[in-house]
This record gives C-alpha cells, structure tokens and sequence, in this order.
C-alpha cells in the first residue's frame, strides 16, 4: 500500500519525478465556491523554487503552475482541483554517473532496494522537487485559512550552531521574507547567511532548524486518540525531506520541567478565557485550545556534498561518489514555505473533519 | 471524523473511559493462523499497569485482558479480535469536585468546548487508561514481530535533568526491567528514582524522555511520500498522551552538523552492505534501510499536582483546583510499554504494507 | 487488508463469531449530544432476533445489547461508542459433524481456503448473527436520522414466486409490523407465510426480496464520482449475507425503456421543486434530489436444508452433509431491518460527509 | 468528504471535467517492475471512446494518453502512475443553452444544489467522458491481472428488449468485438445495431444490459464482512453514470428458487475442487471460491433526447430543453470496456489486498 496521499477529508495526492515530464498534485475535498487567486499560488511557488538567491540551488526551474480541472470562473466546484507543474531544466546527465551507485545518506540505497525498478535520475522520486506539489496545494489550503483568519508563520530559527534565542533575540515577522534566509532577526539572518556561504564554498551542507507559529486558530481542532492535531501536524513536517525531528510547545526542553513550572493556568480576561503561560504549544489532549500553536522541526544537513566519497554500487562493490548536481548548502531557507503549506495542509484537513462531526 | 483507529492494514480502534464499564480494542487486519500466547499479553499489560511500584500511581487495576473474538483453538482466524479489559478500581467519586472546573494542562478544557458532553470522571477518553488498549494490541504486533526476529526494546533515557549520556554511560538493555524506571544503567536509575520520589513528596511531577531501539528491522519498510516510516512513527510517538517532541537518528542535534560529518558511508562486509555510521537512525528516504532503527520521545511533566491551582469553571469564574486523584510524578516508566506498543504496531503495519506492494 | 468497517465518517467496525462469547460494534464518529434510546435500539434487535415467530430460526436469543463506552448521562460523547451482545444459546455441538465438510453453498469451503484456521461452529463469523451488531449500530444512526425526519421503512416484496405487484397490490406501511412476514400487504403476506411454512416442512428453503423506501431525504447526499449515493447503498446491501442483487429506481426494468419514457421532468409546485415521475429513485448523478429514495434487494435461498447433500470434505474426498442447525427457512422476514439498518449507516455517513464539503 | 478515489490498495484517483483543459487519473499502489504496454492501454481506450461507430455520440475525441510519471524505461516504479488524456473537441457553446436550464434526468439540478457553482459545459464533472480515466487506469489493471492468467470479458447481453437468452442463445466471446454492439451473438448483435438505429433516428435513447464474465480468479479473493468481493464489485458497477442495477450468480432470479435447487454441490475432478452447478457466481461468503464469476448489470436510457422537454431553470421557472449536444443513442455499446475496466480494478485492489494478509 503505497503512501501518496495525505489528509483524510482535504486529501492531496502528489506524483511526479525530479526529471520526469512533470510533477502536480490533485486535492480532492476542496469545498466549493472558494474563490481562487492564481497568483498567490504562483508567489507561494516562488518562495520555495530554486534559483531564488544565491544561496540556494541554481537549478532553473520557474514553476509555473497550470489548474488543469476543479475551477470554474475562478471558484472551486466540488470537484478535484488537479495542479500541474512542468519541469523543465532537467539535467540528467549529471545524474549519468551515480546510475549504478548508492550516495551515502540519500534515498538511492533504499529505493533501489525496495522498487528495484529506481529512476536514478535527481533522485526520482524521492527528490525535495516533490515538495512543489505540496506548496501548490498548500496555497489552496491557504486561501480556506485566509476566510478564517489562521495565520501561519514559518522562519529559520538554526542553522548550524547558530540559533535564535526567543527569549533573548527580537523577532520581528515582517523581516522574514526580507533577507536571504528567512530568519525574522535581521543580525542573525546575515550570520546565517554568510555562515551558509562559508560551507557552500568549502562543498559541504549544514543542518537547521524552522519554527512554524500558527496565529487564530479556532478551539476544537484535533481528532483524539490518535489524530490528535500535534500527532497530524509531526507526521506532516516528519514526512518532509531531510527532517528529522518536531516538537511542539515545551517540546524536549518540557522533558526537564515540572508539572508546577509547566501547567498553564486558565484565567478569563474579559470574557476570553486564555492561559498565563503556554508550554501546551495551543493543544491540549489533542485539541487546539485557543492559544497560538507553535513548534520546530529540524532538518539534517543535505546530503550532497561537492566531495568524493566512499560508498558502494549495485554489485555491492566498493566504488566513489563525486559530488555533483545542484543542491542547497542548507535546506532550511526554501524549507520555510514546505513548512507552512504542510501546516495549512493539517489545519484545513481538521477543520473539515471538526465540521463533520457536528450534528 | 474521530481518530479513535490506527493503522492501514493492521488497524486497531480502541474505546473505553478511565471510568466506564471497560475499555479494550478491536484489531481488524491481523493475518489469520498467528499462535496468541495470552500470558504475553497479559505480562506487556503488567509492565504498563498502575499500582506496580511505589513510583507510580496507585489505582489498582489488574488489567485482566478478555478475548472476545478473532482467535480459535488458540490461533487467530483473520478475522477482527476484540480485546477487552474491565475496569474496576474506578473512584469516580474522587472526581466530583472537578466536575465543573478545568484542570490545568489537563483535556478537561478543550474536551469540553469540543464535545459539551464530557465524561469528566478521571478525565474520561482523555486519561492515559487508554493506551492499555494500545498495549494489548501491540502486544499482539510483537508475536508477529518476533516470526521476523525484530526486536523493540524501549527504555528510559531522561527524568528531568538527570539524562543518559550515549557517549559516556553504559548501556545494558538486560537491566531496563530490572528497576523502577526502566533506564538502562543501574546507577543513573537510582538517581532518578530517588529524584522520583523527592518529586512525589513535593506533590509535584517532573517530565522525561524515552529512547526506543528497533533491531533487525528489514529492509524495505516505509512507504514514500508521505507515509515515511519515521513520519508514521512520529505520529505513533505523539499520539501518546503528555508526549511533546519525537526525533529519530541524529535528530535535533542533527541540525547542527556538517553534511560530510552526517552522511552514512555504505560499506560492504562479508557480503552484507551496512553503514560505518548510523546518523539516518535507520531509515533513508523513508525507508528502512536494514540498521538500527532509534528514536527518542519527550514527555512533559504530568499535569495533575497536589498543590492548589487557579483556573476557570465552565461558567468561566475564576476557582481553585485541588491536586486529588491518583496519579503517576513522572510518566515515563509507565510509557516504556506504550511506546514500544506503538512502534510495534507502525511495524507491522508497514510489514503488511510492504507485502501488499509486491506483484 | 481485512474489511471489517464500513463508512467513512460514521464509521462502524464489527466483530464476534456465532459460537464465540460476543458479538458487538463500534461505532467511531457518532456526533456527541445524541440522545440514546436504549428502548428502541433493543426493539429493532428485537425485530431481528431470532425466535420472533414460527417463521425463523428457533436458535434463542435475547440478544440484549450493552453499551460499553462513549454515552455519558444519556447522551454521546462523540467517542467511540461499544456495543456489546453476548452469545448465549450457542449449541456449538450442533457443528461438530461439519467441522471437516463443507456445507454446499455456505462460506465453509472459501473461508478455509483464506485462511486455514477457521471458527466452523454455527459458521463463526460468515454468520448471519454478525448482521446483529449492523443492527445495533443502524438504531443509532437512525436516531441521528430521526432528528431529520429522515424516514426509512423496508418491507418483503418478495417471497419465490410470490411478489408485491407496485401497481395493482395495495400497500400499506402500518402493515408491514403487523404479521410475520414484514409485507404490506396482508393478504399477500399471508401467502407468504403459508408458503415459507410449507418450504419448512419439506426441509427446504426459499429466496426472497425485500424493498426499501427512504422518504424525506435531504437534496445533496452523495459525493461523485466513485461514492455515489447509489453506489454506497449498493455495497451496504450487496455486504449482507445471502443478497444477490441491488437495483433502484426504474432498476433491471429501466434497461427496457427509452429515454423519452424514462426522464422524469422538473416541475414548481408552490415553490417545490419536484418530479412528476420517479425512475431516477431520488438520485441523480449519484446525488440524492429530495425526491423518494427507493431499491430492491435480491435475497437466495438459505443454504442450509435439511436434507443429505453430496460434498466434499477438508482432505478432498466425497461426503455426506446432513441438515442439522436452526435457521431461517427463508431470510427476507429477519433481513427487513438490516436492510434497513444499512441504510440508515449509507445515509448518515453521507450526511456527514456532505455536512464536511461546506467552507 | 469528495469521493474521486476507488480502491484501497491499487487506488485511482480520476479528475477532469468533460470540457476542461483535460482529465487524468492518479493510480497510487501499482506495484514495481510492471511492464507497461502504451499500446495495449490506448487500444482499450479506443474501445470506449467516442465516434467509434455510427450507433455511438460522434464526439471526436482520439483519447491520447500520455504518462506522466511512476514508469521509467517502460517499467512501473512503484511512484504514483499519472495518466493524462487531453480534451480536444469540446464544442462547449453547443451548452450555453442550458447554462441556466436543468435537463430532465441529469445531474444539472443536483450539481447546482450540492456544488452551486457548476461546470455546465457537457455535463462537467458528471459526463460520462470522466469514465476515460477509468479504463486507462483499468488498462493497467488488466496487464496485472494477465500476469496471473485472469480473464475479464463484458459484452452487451440486452438492448431494450431485446435480451440475450444464455440458455438458447450460442455465445461466442471471439463475436464481441467483431460488431458494433459488442453482443456475443451475431443475429442478435444484428437486430440490437438496427434497433438502436432505429431508436436514434427518433431521437430517442435506449437502456440496456451488460453481462460480464471473469475466468480464472484465485480462489480467497474478497474480505469479509463488508468488502465481500461481490459487494465492491456492486459497488464500482454502480459507480458508472447510467447504472441502475447489479446482481451476480443467480441475482434476482436467485429469489425464486429453493435452497435445494440453488445450492452448489461440491466434487473433486481429478484432483480440482468444483462446483456442479454457479448459482453462486464463483464467490461464496464474500470470497471467489475458484469458478467463473459472472455479474450483470443494468443500464437506464441516455437522458439526453433530440426532443423539446419541459423543465425548470436556476429561478425555478418553468422553461423547454431543447436536445442538443452530442450523445450516445445506446450506452451499453461503449459501456463494455468501462465494466471491464471497473472489474479489473476491483479485482487487482482484492489481490493486493488477498497477500497483505499473509504473515
């Protein structure tokens, strides 16, 4: 049973390879009379396409994005929206040289493993170039959010050993999309930039770390036992390439608490009842309770490195990787928007299961 | 839609209040002539129930488990097995005088605005009752796993600040269930169960970490894009209540490496292809690739405390919660069995999964 | 993958086998503040149970359902509701003589060729006792419907060559509870009932039809392309014991007529849009039109006779099977309130879904 | 909740409308290593399209597909398959007429009242064109279920009246193809093509019947209590436009006979286990019990007529359709490779579904 599709009532399944003819998306579950802004799917496209700066890939792909069904005269149908992306700067030769070798630390071992049948070609399949899908269908997901006034807001929060100090360092959202990286501390954002031009220079990649703020979100969204709406929003970010961990709220630093340090205390503030404190992250048992969500994922440093490495090829025999193809040096300044729209992904999905379940 | 199954192929859905009549599970997908060793079961709920040391809550419940369908002669006949387990020792009384109050960084609050009726009697479907549902059946997952040889052994590795150091303390997965807290190293569980106690006599609680070992996994498991083996983990891990992060292989600490420091170098010995490191925790593009599968898990602190609490009622009027009810000062020696439950039912579902995928 | 659940968002999950200690449901995504009758789900068990008349099985039991989970005070919680029925007069020593044959037209011989390990006692789970638990958990989906003014009745239209003829046969619904049969038309059901006595005699059995009419169906139910209204009720019928067949509206008859025959055209009555035909059954394009709702199901024979019958047995060689057991000499009587049962399941599901399609 | 996705295991999700940019299936499951045959997928969907004879709507589409991912060197990858046809002739102001017009017997009224917002242009999502992704994704089906020696044979077995008597009438499969009907029966193929000619020239339409036969199906396929091989079966068949009835084995004939007549005597021929007489239609409990499967199913009359009709508008007026458009006279003709399609489908889902249920 193959893992395509994600959501249950806002349901997307993506398809498409790194170097095939084209990769999209069909969102199936997508209410009707949603009116459509094409152009911010577009923008949303852009945060994440390569070659937006140069610190990232340099691959050239624009990304346009072509509604192929679901919309009429602008507004949703009911019906499924499917979501075309060609790919167009594909350069598989580059990829000649690794046909018949496993790089270390990428999907290539696995797959071949398991499918045997692999298109070897960027990584097929298992390419970060999928995740254009997702922020394609997680634009619609916005454009539901915007009608309720969700808010999500995805920044850099570490690269490397640099990391933003919430308690110390100021955030200021608007500074996001204004550098590079897309850290809402201005200082910080151009040590991270300049630090992830170091390591690019030297042919290697660095890990990171983005933190996701969910503003508005209504009380009541979340599945208990087991689709609680932190358990949907850790396997959504988990299923992203390259990441490595979630937390939510305390998250691990919770693991060191008491419960007299830790539990919020309810207090009615006219007439809204909020928490002094929110260690709970905006969801308790499972269902988001008023207060703003957030969390961090972590990402792992890309494995492509401009570097020859050991390793072995498909007669399990020992041969060299070289480092070759484009990449990122760190994967967190285009992971921002994957972030979000994976998010958008889980709230909206949520949102319509919490509907069905009203008489 | 509710979330009360887990699974695709092997799929429970579990039922039951902390104070209702039972609670239990149904397992539909278990394939058919598997051998149901019930004292093995019975010994996995042991290891989960209240009462069995003096750092755990002690509500008596024997955790007697019933089979009411799907096995005969013995052995399960591919039809559903209804696993059901009475409660007893249910003093809803003590529960009175939280009838109409909200606990802090309990359910009670967003269980209430969610469903208006709410059994609030030891808080209901949200207590952590429940997953003694998931231990059954996951107890069941683990006969099917021992047929392929894979082992799950989970195990302490944090309480508060006292944490087990990989690099430095030993590790003998013989003692785990040897103490108290089921942490590895015989002195590091002294600490912490002395540092359990001084919390307990504090009234106070204290959060802590679980690491979780999957030895012998196959090759093959996990099924891209979305339904990525650690991401199907993750959501395991965080559907567990007072869970709060879930990072696998190199984790949140992977953020802060070097991609030539992080990749795992394939190496051939003796005709079997292993990695000379394990950053990847066992898993490459979402799919296990035959090494050690590791991942850690975050629990806060418990929420019930025997200190006066401020909150709101359901007329959102200010009160004072009192710390009654028995509960557990630190839930991670309880959750070993529990995480282990769960990884092994994510297992077995991917076995199946994979299985389904071969012409 | 085993398919013991049906529905989507009210979603049932059965389990028990004829012989074994309990059968029971549960049903996952009932909205929470339903009123629960106990009174009338135990009436519609009663209307199936066997025992009810000299017509049916004279296996006795009384069926009596307990609620295990997810009502508090009366009312759903909107978790996991656990109906059970525990099995009494279970002559299991009846079966003894067919463990090793294979009764003709029965699920003995296919039921053993999946899955090796089969409960042969009184058909364990292929039995018709399992419709108890549908039974239980349609009496809760119709008090959902109730609240509509949602109106389901089944009746037999069909006993061997005797059938209602639409046309010429006077039909009236408070009849159908009246006599034995569950016809509406007391005349007619008094053949039948002296006909099935008849068939019992001879030790043999007869096939049967039942009708079904849903009046008062809200316009909307249905979600094109694959989960169409018609297509879901089809599935919910065709998944009863012994169906042969579904058709609705003009059905099999409706291959015969033209289309300038067959439309049913539009017309405003006092601002009531409606048909002045019916062939179309009250779904268009898969989508209820707030038309009648109606459908036939075709029911054979029971399989079991009580008469020698050649077969063959589990190591392949030629037997006899002799008619032992109680059961029903012509199902159509017992089958009217699973039928229903199933409907009201169709219905309520798709009022959910389509409750969840709105932004 | 949208329902555009069938099947479990082997599952497709179809989008497009009938005069949209395009329409497209997803197949996500498709095991690996499957050698796709270009040629063999388009032949089947020239079987079905439009113009292909002169009983058939003369819509002039060539049905190309075109692969966009999931297969790399001609070989399945275990990726998820994107198929995408174009559409070429869609005379989309042939419907500015009934823009605001509710044809008789249509989805018009219900679309408007589910969706508001509907594509009107040749029936949008409802038309019947959405049925090409369906046998370009069954086409897929069957290369699999050659692999395993399964059959699927439809054919037309009544037009109007006009049936096909499998007791008198010689029916040679080799026929089907070699007429325009695609009846087994050459006279009678002759009669059903004048008689639908006929029919045409009136501007009327027709309803008919297709038979469909499955030779070779393993026995164990189908997964009780609900997904009953027959019941999925039921349920595809009638998720095709213009479907009003299904029934299998001895259907609604079934309901008149004795017990003692329809059930299925077992034997043992040289070592195979068989069955004298199929009432049962090769399936039993649920589960394809090794003999040939056989089901019919029941189309209505096109409801687009070349005649003027009264009806309704969007403002409830009352208002005269008149009948434009292109349109099939007889929908069974073309219907033959859509059941086929659907069949296969199902039973490929079964298959898959058959081995995850092994240990």
């Amino acid at each position: 049973m193959a893992g395509n599709t994600f959501g249950k009532l806002f349901k997307i399944t993506t398809f498409g390879e790194s170097h095939g003819k084209a990769i999209g998306v069909i969102i199936d579950g997508c209410p009707a009379n949603l009116l459509i802004d094409i152009e911010f799917i577009q923008k949303e496209l852009d945060r994440r396409k390569p070659g937006q700066s140069k610190i990232v890939t340099q691959r050239k792909e624009n990304d346009q994005v072509e509604i192929l069904s679901g919309v009429f005269e602008n507004k949703t149908t009911g019906t499924p929206i499917m979501l075309l992306i060609k790919n167009k700067d594909a350069k598989s030769k580059d990829y000649d040289h690794i046909k018949n070798k496993f790089r270390p630390s990428h999907a290539d071992y696995t797959y071949h493993q398991k499918y045997a049948n692999r298109d070897y070609r960027g990584g097929g399949r298992s390419s970060a170039r999928e995740t254009a899908a997702r922020v394609a269908a997680g634009a619609i997901a916005k454009l539901i959010l915007q009608q309720h006034n969700i808010q999500i807001t995805g920044y850099v929060s570490g690269v490397g050993e640099l990391e933003l100090n919430s308690n110390k360092d100021a955030i200021d959202f608007l500074e996001i999309e204004k550098n590079m990286v897309r850290c809402p501390n201005k200082e910080l954002a151009e040590k991270m930039e300049n630090y992830i031009q170091k390591i690019k220079k030297e042919g290697d990649t660095i890990g990171g770390k983005i933190t996701c703020m969910i503003q508005n979100c209504p009380l009541g969204l979340g599945e208990p036992v087991f689709d609680k709406l932190h358990a949907d929003l850790a396997k959504a970010m988990l299923s992203i390439n390259a990441c490595k961990g979630f937390e939510y709220g305390s998250g691990f630093s919770g693991t060191k608490m008491k419960g007299s340090e830790h539990n919020d205390i309810f207090t009615n503030i006219n007439n809204k009842i909020t928490t002094t404190t929110n260690y709970s992250g905006g969801i308790q048992g499972g269902i988001s309770n008023g207060e703003d969500i957030y969390f961090n994922v972590a990402f792992k440093p890309v494995a492509t490195i401009i570097k020859p490495q050991s390793s072995i090829d498909t007669n399990g025999e020992k041969v060299t990787v070289l480092g070759k193809g484009r990449h990122d040096p760190c994967v967190v300044p285009r992971a921002v928007p994957i972030v979000e729209a994976m998010a958008a992904l889980v709230l909206v999905d949520h949102l319509l299961r919490h509907r069905s379940s009203q008489i």
